[in-house]
């Protein structure tokens, strides 16, 4: 619907810029729409970008597109206590581009949505906006639409991605096969506890606060071993490594088993939890917004795969074995059952 | 993030179908997007449909990406008390067909995302997707992705649209010549009367009812158009035409006159307004809502025009003139300027 669309064009010097004493509803929504796209930067893809019905691209001959959409809810996703608008921002991209990165898939363009009460500061917005282009910048990715409206309840944010890679390097859920090892990159568990930090009202380091706040996508690595053909399947972690490696599982009609000894643990995620009597691994098997990259390969290319990684400046864990069996076991140091606590995170309970 | 994600091959046949006693947190995130995905009809354009970390899709050799999205939240772009739930579903997806319309484009692949209180019944959710998978059918257009998530204050529906084109045939906003002809496909005002009647708790004819309610995307007409290379500029009207003509002129850097006298009026429109001492052209000029596509066109085809609208089954009407210089003039039937009660619809008034 034409209503929602922005508009190209329209004037930007008649729009007041020390916007702390202004809401959105005194911009109003076409200023809104203008005051962002004045920031955005084109790009060659973009034949036309902000400011039609819909956005017109270009894509690479050869390549297959690739599209994802996540929704952002106030008090369900974040928090605007906790959530400043700038890393939130960042963070409303950075989850959606994590998809394409966990299909090998290099990103592209996006589109976002947001609504918003009528009396949001002007500046909660303008710093989203700094976050968001600022991650979408990082990535290569262009804001090419979306929409803005009004909301009674709170901020709900939508983004879509697109992304593209040709049809042999993209990575799909579905192709693990038994006995390839089970890798994830970076380390699991930070945000859940620094989250449980939060909410008990603790203090939280730094180093786990920007794991909740402020994901790095895994692009970079995902696509190397994507286009170095290294990776039989491959998911972006976000419900815990339990629970998403489980989706492989499935798909691919195999299961795992998981090593809790194998399991990456930050520095940080030791220290503060070295008082315990046992580390909470359910924090780092089942707690979500890893968004590290979990994938499977054949044990023949473990050096290519540490070394690829290497060159992408992230670490990659071997956390397990493929099985010929469904299901997914998670072992204990000396090998009995480890007893999850939670299987992941359903939305609905 | 994954966890949004859908589940593909996930049993169906474990899921209950009688569906009356339970809501959407009774059948769990995962189990409703299995619902959804075994109705989902297949495509030989979608690769990796819904269950991977993005959609898989392949374009047509040649042809551009268009893309739009579009958010509508209870309470401000419906109410359940008036939207049954399967005329939502509808006209969720319709408003963003009619912006690939807009563009002269083929609807595509669609991706869905709805937030939705836990004690939604799921009823509610099937008779949607019933309407919203019936429109795409409708439309060749295939539902490739989407996100689930709970929410604390009604439902959110966020949809984007992909559609393609060949370039030389993609018609913009920016096109609009002097001289050229303003037209307009069916009749205006239809649902913003329809919706004043329903506002005022009157009865309302179920002609006006279905334009609020059940609109219809008017694709083939601007496709026909388009591919037969007769409109200079196109919108899709949903502020009224006077804003959204509007918005052609401000791109396309010229001006236009809309004559009272010509916009197309329904019978029902006339007849509801009967009574009235004058008839209320503010629905027609900025009611909104209208679903119908605003475009320009050399006068040397207004033949050609007529004759194309009427193979699509749909009447075309000249309802203005574009001028070279800027601003949007509205003249009544003796010459003189029409004063608008309203200039259209802003989300933040």
């Amino acid at each position: 619907m034409a209503r929602c669309q922005q508009i190209k064009n329209q004037r930007i010097d008649s729009i007041v810029t020390t916007s702390t004493q202004y809401t959105v509803a005194a911009l109003g929504e076409f200023g809104l729409i203008s005051r962002i796209t004045a920031r955005v930067a084109p790009h060659e893809s973009v034949i036309t970008g902000i400011g039609d019905d819909a956005a017109v691209t270009a894509h690479t001959p050869g390549m297959r597109l690739l599209t994802s959409t996540d929704m952002l809810l106030e008090n369900v996703h974040f928090r605007r206590a906790w959530h400043d608008p700038y890393t939130l921002g960042r963070k409303s991209l950075a989850v959606s581009i994590s998809d394409i990165a966990a299909m090998g898939g290099i990103p592209r363009w996006a589109l976002l949505s947001v609504a918003m009460p009528s009396d949001l500061p002007l500046d909660f917005i303008d710093d989203f906006m700094r976050g968001f282009l600022e991650c979408a910048s990082e990535n290569r990715v262009t804001l090419i639409g979306g929409d803005t409206c009004s909301s009674r309840s709170g901020v709900t944010i939508s983004v879509t991605i697109m992304g593209e890679q040709f049809p042999d390097r993209i990575v799909r859920r579905s192709g693990a096969q038994p006995d390839d090892d089970i890798w994830v990159s970076g380390t699991l568990g930070d945000a859940a506890l620094g989250l449980r930090l939060l909410e008990n009202g603790e203090s939280v380091p730094e180093a786990l606060l920007s794991r909740i706040l402020n994901p790095t996508p895994r692009v970079t690595v995902a696509l190397a071993l994507a286009e170095a053909g290294l990776a039989t399947a491959m998911i972006d972690v976000s419900d815990g490594i339990r629970a998403d490696f489980g989706h492989i599982a499935e798909i691919s009609g195999v299961g795992g088993t998981l090593l809790i000894a194998d399991l990456p643990l930050s520095d940080m995620f030791r220290s503060q939890t070295a008082h315990l009597p046992a580390i909470p691994c359910h924090y780092a098997l089942s707690g979500g917004e890893d968004y590290e990259i979990c994938f499977t390969a054949h044990r023949s290319n473990r050096g290519k795969i540490v070394g690829c990684a290497k060159k992408c400046g992230i670490a990659v864990t071997r956390i397990g074995i493929v099985t010929k069996f469904s299901g997914v076991s998670v072992l204990n140091r000396d090998g009995s059952q480890f007893t999850a606590l939670t299987e992941g995170f359903n939305h609905f309970i």
